[in-house]
Protein backbone atom coordinates (compact mmCIF):
# COMPACT_ATOMS: atom_id res chain seq x y z
CA UNK A 1 0.00 0.00 0.00
CA UNK A 2 1.33 3.66 -0.76
CA UNK A 3 1.34 6.51 1.47
CA UNK A 4 -0.68 9.46 0.14
CA UNK A 5 1.68 12.52 -0.20
CA UNK A 6 -0.39 14.10 2.20
CA UNK A 7 0.26 12.01 4.83
CA UNK A 8 3.84 11.47 3.84
CA UNK A 9 4.41 14.99 3.95
CA UNK A 10 2.76 15.29 7.74
CA UNK A 11 5.35 12.41 8.19
CA UNK A 12 8.33 13.96 7.30
CA UNK A 13 7.49 17.15 8.96
CA UNK A 14 7.38 15.56 12.58
CA UNK A 15 10.40 13.52 11.99
CA UNK A 16 12.66 16.82 10.83
CA UNK A 17 10.76 18.56 13.56
CA UNK A 18 11.79 15.84 16.65
CA UNK A 19 15.68 15.95 14.53
CA UNK A 20 16.59 19.47 14.26
CA UNK A 21 13.35 21.70 16.06
CA UNK A 22 10.28 23.12 14.38
CA UNK A 23 12.49 26.47 14.24
CA UNK A 24 15.20 25.58 11.96
CA UNK A 25 12.80 23.05 9.77
CA UNK A 26 11.01 25.02 6.40
CA UNK A 27 8.82 23.65 3.70
CA UNK A 28 11.69 23.03 1.44
CA UNK A 29 13.22 21.54 3.76
CA UNK A 30 10.51 19.06 3.85
CA UNK A 31 9.53 18.96 0.42
CA UNK A 32 13.26 17.96 -0.30
CA UNK A 33 13.52 15.24 2.74
CA UNK A 34 10.82 13.34 0.48
CA UNK A 35 11.69 13.99 -2.64
CA UNK A 36 8.75 16.43 -4.03
CA UNK A 37 8.71 19.95 -5.57
CA UNK A 38 7.87 22.43 -3.28
CA UNK A 39 4.98 23.49 -5.39
CA UNK A 40 3.19 19.84 -4.81
CA UNK A 41 4.00 20.62 -1.06
CA UNK A 42 1.96 23.69 -1.73
CA UNK A 43 -0.68 21.98 -3.44
CA UNK A 44 -1.41 20.02 -0.01
CA UNK A 45 -0.71 22.43 2.74
CA UNK A 46 -1.08 26.50 2.42
CA UNK A 47 1.96 27.05 4.82
CA UNK A 48 4.47 24.89 7.85
CA UNK A 49 1.19 26.15 10.23
CA UNK A 50 -1.45 24.29 8.24
CA UNK A 51 1.53 20.53 8.52
CA UNK A 52 1.68 21.87 12.03
CA UNK A 53 -1.94 21.77 12.34
CA UNK A 54 -2.27 18.43 11.48
CA UNK A 55 0.53 17.07 13.40
CA UNK A 56 -1.60 18.53 16.64
CA UNK A 57 -4.81 17.04 15.38
CA UNK A 58 -2.57 13.48 15.65
CA UNK A 59 -1.32 15.02 18.87
CA UNK A 60 -4.09 15.74 20.41
CA UNK A 61 -6.00 12.60 18.94
CA UNK A 62 -2.77 10.32 21.16
CA UNK A 63 -3.35 12.49 24.15
CA UNK A 64 -7.50 11.73 24.05
CA UNK A 65 -6.43 8.10 23.77
CA UNK A 66 -4.32 8.22 26.62
CA UNK A 67 -6.45 9.63 29.24
CA UNK A 68 -9.64 7.22 28.26
CA UNK A 69 -10.38 5.12 30.95
CA UNK A 70 -12.39 2.16 31.10
CA UNK A 71 -15.91 3.31 32.85
CA UNK A 72 -17.80 0.14 33.56
CA UNK A 73 -15.13 -1.28 36.09
CA UNK A 74 -12.57 0.15 38.36
CA UNK A 75 -9.12 0.88 37.11
CA UNK A 76 -5.90 -1.54 37.80
CA UNK A 77 -3.11 -1.10 38.04
CA UNK A 78 -2.46 -3.10 34.91
CA UNK A 79 -4.62 0.60 33.24
CA UNK A 80 -2.01 2.91 35.07
CA UNK A 81 1.01 1.01 33.62
CA UNK A 82 -0.07 1.07 30.67
CA UNK A 83 -1.06 5.02 30.65
CA UNK A 84 2.52 5.28 31.81
CA UNK A 85 3.70 2.92 28.77
CA UNK A 86 1.39 5.50 26.46
CA UNK A 87 2.87 8.70 28.07
CA UNK A 88 6.68 7.50 27.42
CA UNK A 89 5.67 6.80 23.47
CA UNK A 90 3.74 10.48 22.93
CA UNK A 91 6.49 12.23 24.66
CA UNK A 92 9.17 10.62 22.14
CA UNK A 93 7.03 10.42 19.18
CA UNK A 94 5.89 14.30 19.43
CA UNK A 95 9.42 15.40 21.63
CA UNK A 96 9.69 19.05 19.23
CA UNK A 97 6.16 19.67 20.41
CA UNK A 98 6.77 21.27 24.02
CA UNK A 99 10.62 21.92 23.41
CA UNK A 100 9.95 25.23 21.86
CA UNK A 101 6.10 25.77 22.13
CA UNK A 102 6.35 29.45 23.17
CA UNK A 103 8.21 29.81 19.46
CA UNK A 104 5.82 27.90 17.97
CA UNK A 105 2.89 29.29 19.19
CA UNK A 106 4.23 33.12 19.08
CA UNK A 107 3.10 33.19 15.04
CA UNK A 108 0.28 31.22 15.35
CA UNK A 109 -3.01 32.83 16.36
CA UNK A 110 -5.25 29.83 15.76
CA UNK A 111 -2.27 26.77 17.26
CA UNK A 112 -2.19 29.22 20.31
CA UNK A 113 -5.97 28.93 21.01
CA UNK A 114 -6.24 25.82 20.56
CA UNK A 115 -3.14 24.62 22.98
CA UNK A 116 -4.76 26.71 25.65
CA UNK A 117 -7.89 24.43 25.75
CA UNK A 118 -5.63 21.22 25.15
CA UNK A 119 -3.72 22.22 28.28
CA UNK A 120 -6.35 23.28 30.33
CA UNK A 121 -8.32 19.76 29.32
CA UNK A 122 -5.29 17.63 30.14
CA UNK A 123 -4.60 19.15 33.37
CA UNK A 124 -8.02 18.14 33.94
CA UNK A 125 -7.96 14.57 32.51
CA UNK A 126 -4.67 14.34 34.52
CA UNK A 127 -7.06 14.70 37.46
CA UNK A 128 -9.40 12.39 36.51
CA UNK A 129 -6.42 9.56 36.52
CA UNK A 130 -5.68 10.78 40.36
CA UNK A 131 -9.63 10.43 41.53
CA UNK A 132 -9.64 7.32 39.69
CA UNK A 133 -6.28 5.88 41.24
CA UNK A 134 -7.96 6.89 44.84
CA UNK A 135 -11.38 5.04 43.75
CA UNK A 136 -8.98 2.22 42.84
CA UNK A 137 -7.59 2.29 46.39
CA UNK A 138 -3.86 3.25 44.73
CA UNK A 139 -3.96 6.92 45.96
CA UNK A 140 -4.48 8.15 49.11
CA UNK A 141 -4.41 12.35 49.17
CA UNK A 142 -6.11 15.04 50.44
CA UNK A 143 -8.59 16.81 48.55
CA UNK A 144 -7.51 20.01 47.96
CA UNK A 145 -3.94 18.52 46.61
CA UNK A 146 -5.56 17.04 43.91
CA UNK A 147 -5.53 20.04 41.57
CA UNK A 148 -2.14 21.17 42.97
CA UNK A 149 -0.18 17.79 42.23
CA UNK A 150 -2.46 17.42 38.60
CA UNK A 151 -0.61 20.78 37.80
CA UNK A 152 2.31 20.02 38.66
CA UNK A 153 2.62 16.73 36.92
CA UNK A 154 1.66 19.12 33.86
CA UNK A 155 3.99 21.20 33.97
CA UNK A 156 6.95 18.79 34.84
CA UNK A 157 5.86 16.59 31.65
CA UNK A 158 5.37 19.11 29.35
CA UNK A 159 8.38 21.41 29.97
CA UNK A 160 11.05 18.51 30.42
CA UNK A 161 11.99 18.81 26.87
CA UNK A 162 13.08 22.47 27.41
CA UNK A 163 14.77 20.96 30.57
CA UNK A 164 16.95 19.18 28.52
CA UNK A 165 17.75 21.64 25.92
CA UNK A 166 18.46 24.64 28.26
CA UNK A 167 19.50 23.15 31.43
CA UNK A 168 21.56 19.93 30.29
CA UNK A 169 22.64 21.50 26.84
CA UNK A 170 21.70 18.37 24.75
CA UNK A 171 20.27 19.57 21.07
CA UNK A 172 17.52 18.37 19.56
CA UNK A 173 19.59 16.03 17.47
CA UNK A 174 21.08 14.23 20.48
CA UNK A 175 17.98 13.58 22.50
CA UNK A 176 17.59 9.86 23.28
CA UNK A 177 14.04 7.86 24.45
CA UNK A 178 16.32 7.36 28.45
CA UNK A 179 16.84 10.69 28.58
CA UNK A 180 12.77 11.48 28.03
CA UNK A 181 11.40 8.31 30.10
CA UNK A 182 13.35 9.96 32.44
CA UNK A 183 10.53 12.76 33.50
CA UNK A 184 8.53 9.49 34.58
CA UNK A 185 11.07 8.64 37.58
CA UNK A 186 10.36 12.44 38.38
CA UNK A 187 6.63 12.02 37.82
CA UNK A 188 6.47 8.90 40.00
CA UNK A 189 8.66 10.81 42.72
CA UNK A 190 5.86 13.47 42.37
CA UNK A 191 3.24 10.77 43.01
CA UNK A 192 5.12 8.88 45.35
CA UNK A 193 3.71 10.60 49.00
CA UNK A 194 -0.05 9.58 47.85
CA UNK A 195 0.30 6.47 47.37
CA UNK A 196 -0.80 3.83 49.14
CA UNK A 197 2.25 1.12 50.52
CA UNK A 198 1.32 -1.65 47.66
CA UNK A 199 0.90 0.78 44.67
CA UNK A 200 4.03 2.59 46.26
CA UNK A 201 6.12 -0.83 45.97
CA UNK A 202 4.29 -1.58 42.47
CA UNK A 203 5.57 1.80 41.38
CA UNK A 204 9.41 1.12 42.57
CA UNK A 205 9.20 -2.32 40.30
CA UNK A 206 7.87 0.02 37.27
CA UNK A 207 11.12 2.50 37.70
CA UNK A 208 13.25 -0.77 37.50
CA UNK A 209 11.03 -2.13 34.30
CA UNK A 210 11.72 1.36 32.68
CA UNK A 211 14.99 0.94 33.60
CA UNK A 212 14.84 4.78 35.02
CA UNK A 213 17.77 6.33 36.69
CA UNK A 214 16.82 5.67 40.48
CA UNK A 215 20.52 7.15 41.77
CA UNK B 1 22.38 61.23 41.85
CA UNK B 2 22.43 60.41 38.06
CA UNK B 3 21.82 57.59 36.52
CA UNK B 4 24.95 56.34 34.15
CA UNK B 5 23.34 55.92 30.67
CA UNK B 6 25.22 52.44 30.78
CA UNK B 7 23.03 51.36 33.44
CA UNK B 8 19.86 53.05 32.66
CA UNK B 9 19.99 50.90 29.26
CA UNK B 10 19.79 47.68 31.13
CA UNK B 11 17.25 49.16 33.04
CA UNK B 12 14.80 49.65 30.73
CA UNK B 13 15.89 47.11 28.34
CA UNK B 14 14.47 44.80 31.49
CA UNK B 15 11.58 46.54 31.75
CA UNK B 16 10.71 46.46 28.07
CA UNK B 17 12.12 42.74 28.00
CA UNK B 18 9.11 42.00 30.70
CA UNK B 19 6.33 44.30 29.27
CA UNK B 20 6.98 42.76 25.65
CA UNK B 21 9.22 39.71 25.76
CA UNK B 22 12.72 39.85 24.80
CA UNK B 23 11.98 38.29 21.12
CA UNK B 24 10.22 41.59 20.16
CA UNK B 25 12.53 44.29 21.99
CA UNK B 26 15.31 45.99 19.21
CA UNK B 27 17.93 48.04 20.37
CA UNK B 28 15.90 50.46 18.35
CA UNK B 29 13.02 49.98 20.71
CA UNK B 30 15.10 50.46 24.10
CA UNK B 31 17.29 53.57 22.70
CA UNK B 32 13.91 55.28 22.07
CA UNK B 33 12.43 54.74 25.08
CA UNK B 34 15.33 56.34 27.33
CA UNK B 35 15.49 59.24 24.58
CA UNK B 36 19.51 58.53 23.54
CA UNK B 37 20.93 57.87 20.10
CA UNK B 38 21.29 54.14 18.25
CA UNK B 39 24.94 55.43 18.53
CA UNK B 40 24.71 56.07 21.78
CA UNK B 41 23.39 52.88 23.04
CA UNK B 42 26.01 51.07 20.82
CA UNK B 43 28.80 53.05 22.29
CA UNK B 44 28.22 50.89 25.65
CA UNK B 45 26.98 47.69 24.18
CA UNK B 46 27.80 45.63 20.98
CA UNK B 47 24.56 44.28 20.55
CA UNK B 48 21.39 43.10 22.35
CA UNK B 49 22.72 39.64 23.59
CA UNK B 50 25.74 42.10 24.93
CA UNK B 51 22.62 43.71 27.17
CA UNK B 52 21.20 40.50 28.15
CA UNK B 53 24.54 39.07 29.38
CA UNK B 54 24.85 42.00 31.78
CA UNK B 55 20.60 41.54 32.97
CA UNK B 56 22.17 37.62 33.31
CA UNK B 57 24.84 39.13 35.57
CA UNK B 58 22.28 40.68 37.75
CA UNK B 59 20.21 37.90 37.75
CA UNK B 60 23.06 35.40 38.67
CA UNK B 61 23.95 37.54 42.22
CA UNK B 62 20.30 38.11 42.80
CA UNK B 63 19.77 34.15 42.60
CA UNK B 64 23.30 33.51 44.54
CA UNK B 65 21.50 36.08 47.44
CA UNK B 66 18.33 34.20 47.62
CA UNK B 67 20.73 30.94 48.41
CA UNK B 68 22.85 32.38 50.42
CA UNK B 69 22.02 30.68 54.10
CA UNK B 70 23.49 31.36 57.73
CA UNK B 71 26.66 28.79 58.05
CA UNK B 72 27.11 29.78 61.40
CA UNK B 73 23.66 28.35 62.87
CA UNK B 74 20.72 26.24 61.72
CA UNK B 75 18.22 27.47 59.96
CA UNK B 76 15.05 28.76 60.83
CA UNK B 77 11.43 29.66 59.27
CA UNK B 78 12.44 32.87 59.13
CA UNK B 79 15.10 32.23 56.92
CA UNK B 80 12.83 29.86 54.94
CA UNK B 81 10.12 32.47 54.79
CA UNK B 82 12.90 34.97 53.48
CA UNK B 83 13.67 32.62 51.03
CA UNK B 84 9.95 32.72 49.73
CA UNK B 85 10.05 36.43 49.78
CA UNK B 86 13.01 36.84 47.81
CA UNK B 87 11.92 34.10 45.08
CA UNK B 88 8.79 35.89 44.37
CA UNK B 89 11.10 39.28 44.20
CA UNK B 90 13.13 37.59 41.76
CA UNK B 91 10.46 36.06 39.93
CA UNK B 92 9.12 39.25 39.52
CA UNK B 93 11.70 41.37 38.74
CA UNK B 94 13.27 38.99 35.95
CA UNK B 95 10.08 37.71 34.84
CA UNK B 96 11.11 37.55 31.15
CA UNK B 97 13.54 35.31 31.38
CA UNK B 98 12.31 31.94 31.47
CA UNK B 99 9.68 32.87 29.47
CA UNK B 100 11.15 32.07 26.10
CA UNK B 101 14.41 30.77 27.19
CA UNK B 102 14.63 28.25 24.60
CA UNK B 103 14.39 31.17 22.05
CA UNK B 104 16.64 33.44 24.01
CA UNK B 105 19.43 31.24 23.62
CA UNK B 106 18.97 29.80 20.45
CA UNK B 107 20.98 32.14 19.11
CA UNK B 108 23.63 32.85 21.56
CA UNK B 109 26.22 30.25 22.53
CA UNK B 110 28.02 32.23 25.20
CA UNK B 111 24.58 32.72 27.47
CA UNK B 112 23.61 29.23 26.57
CA UNK B 113 26.97 27.67 28.07
CA UNK B 114 26.71 30.32 30.72
CA UNK B 115 22.76 29.14 31.30
CA UNK B 116 23.75 25.52 31.75
CA UNK B 117 26.12 26.14 34.53
CA UNK B 118 23.47 28.50 36.46
CA UNK B 119 21.05 25.68 36.26
CA UNK B 120 23.25 23.16 37.37
CA UNK B 121 24.18 25.47 40.22
CA UNK B 122 20.35 26.14 40.92
CA UNK B 123 19.05 22.48 41.31
CA UNK B 124 22.27 21.94 43.71
CA UNK B 125 21.39 24.93 45.81
CA UNK B 126 17.24 23.86 46.05
CA UNK B 127 18.64 20.64 46.93
CA UNK B 128 21.31 22.25 49.82
CA UNK B 129 18.10 24.24 50.96
CA UNK B 130 16.53 21.12 51.39
CA UNK B 131 19.35 19.30 53.60
CA UNK B 132 19.05 22.52 55.74
CA UNK B 133 15.79 22.41 56.48
CA UNK B 134 15.75 18.77 57.49
CA UNK B 135 19.06 19.14 59.89
CA UNK B 136 16.45 21.78 61.10
CA UNK B 137 13.85 19.57 61.42
CA UNK B 138 11.53 21.17 59.44
CA UNK B 139 11.66 18.70 56.71
CA UNK B 140 11.54 14.89 57.14
CA UNK B 141 12.27 12.92 53.33
CA UNK B 142 13.73 9.87 52.50
CA UNK B 143 17.38 10.74 51.03
CA UNK B 144 16.86 9.22 47.51
CA UNK B 145 13.95 12.20 47.08
CA UNK B 146 16.07 14.50 47.81
CA UNK B 147 17.33 15.65 44.55
CA UNK B 148 14.54 14.55 42.48
CA UNK B 149 12.39 16.91 44.71
CA UNK B 150 15.29 20.14 43.74
CA UNK B 151 14.71 19.13 40.23
CA UNK B 152 10.72 18.98 40.59
CA UNK B 153 10.68 22.22 42.10
CA UNK B 154 13.25 23.48 39.81
CA UNK B 155 11.14 22.63 36.67
CA UNK B 156 8.26 24.19 38.06
CA UNK B 157 9.91 27.28 38.82
CA UNK B 158 11.63 28.33 35.88
CA UNK B 159 8.63 26.67 33.84
CA UNK B 160 5.75 28.82 35.56
CA UNK B 161 5.46 31.54 33.40
CA UNK B 162 5.82 29.58 30.13
CA UNK B 163 2.66 28.11 31.38
CA UNK B 164 0.96 31.14 31.91
CA UNK B 165 1.87 31.99 28.39
CA UNK B 166 1.04 29.13 26.65
CA UNK B 167 -1.86 26.99 28.37
CA UNK B 168 -3.68 30.14 30.29
CA UNK B 169 -2.80 32.91 27.17
CA UNK B 170 -1.58 34.96 29.22
CA UNK B 171 0.41 38.02 27.51
CA UNK B 172 3.69 39.31 28.77
CA UNK B 173 1.98 42.90 29.06
CA UNK B 174 -0.84 41.30 31.63
CA UNK B 175 0.81 38.66 33.69
CA UNK B 176 0.60 39.98 37.50
CA UNK B 177 2.61 39.70 40.51
CA UNK B 178 -0.64 37.38 42.23
CA UNK B 179 -0.26 35.00 38.43
CA UNK B 180 3.70 35.10 39.56
CA UNK B 181 2.75 34.29 43.34
CA UNK B 182 0.63 31.26 42.27
CA UNK B 183 3.72 29.35 41.75
CA UNK B 184 4.33 29.60 45.50
CA UNK B 185 1.19 27.85 46.23
CA UNK B 186 1.99 24.96 43.61
CA UNK B 187 5.76 24.96 45.35
CA UNK B 188 4.26 24.49 48.98
CA UNK B 189 2.27 21.70 47.70
CA UNK B 190 5.12 20.13 46.42
CA UNK B 191 7.57 20.16 49.50
CA UNK B 192 3.95 19.49 51.50
CA UNK B 193 4.43 15.64 52.07
CA UNK B 194 7.71 16.23 53.47
CA UNK B 195 7.10 18.80 56.22
CA UNK B 196 6.84 18.23 59.42
CA UNK B 197 4.00 18.72 61.35
CA UNK B 198 4.31 22.53 62.94
CA UNK B 199 6.20 23.39 59.29
CA UNK B 200 2.87 22.03 57.90
CA UNK B 201 1.05 24.62 59.52
CA UNK B 202 3.64 27.19 58.99
CA UNK B 203 3.35 26.87 55.36
CA UNK B 204 -0.41 26.90 55.43
CA UNK B 205 0.10 30.19 57.47
CA UNK B 206 2.74 31.45 54.72
CA UNK B 207 -0.19 30.63 51.99
CA UNK B 208 -2.58 32.93 53.23
CA UNK B 209 -0.23 35.43 54.46
CA UNK B 210 0.97 35.44 50.40
CA UNK B 211 -2.92 35.91 49.34
CA UNK B 212 -2.66 32.40 47.68
CA UNK B 213 -5.35 31.04 46.11
CA UNK B 214 -5.79 27.24 47.89
CA UNK B 215 -8.97 26.52 46.45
Amino acid sequence: MTVKTKDRIVQASLELFNLHGERSVTTNHIAAHIKISPGNLYYHYRNKSDIIARIFDQYEAAVDELFTLPDNRAITLYDRALITERLLDLIWKYRFMHRDLVGMLANDAELKARYQTFATQGIASTEQVYIRMCESGFMDIPEDQLKPLALNIWILVTSWTTYLRTALGVTEDRQTREQLNQVIYQMFCLEMPYLTPYTKEETRAQMQAFHLNTD
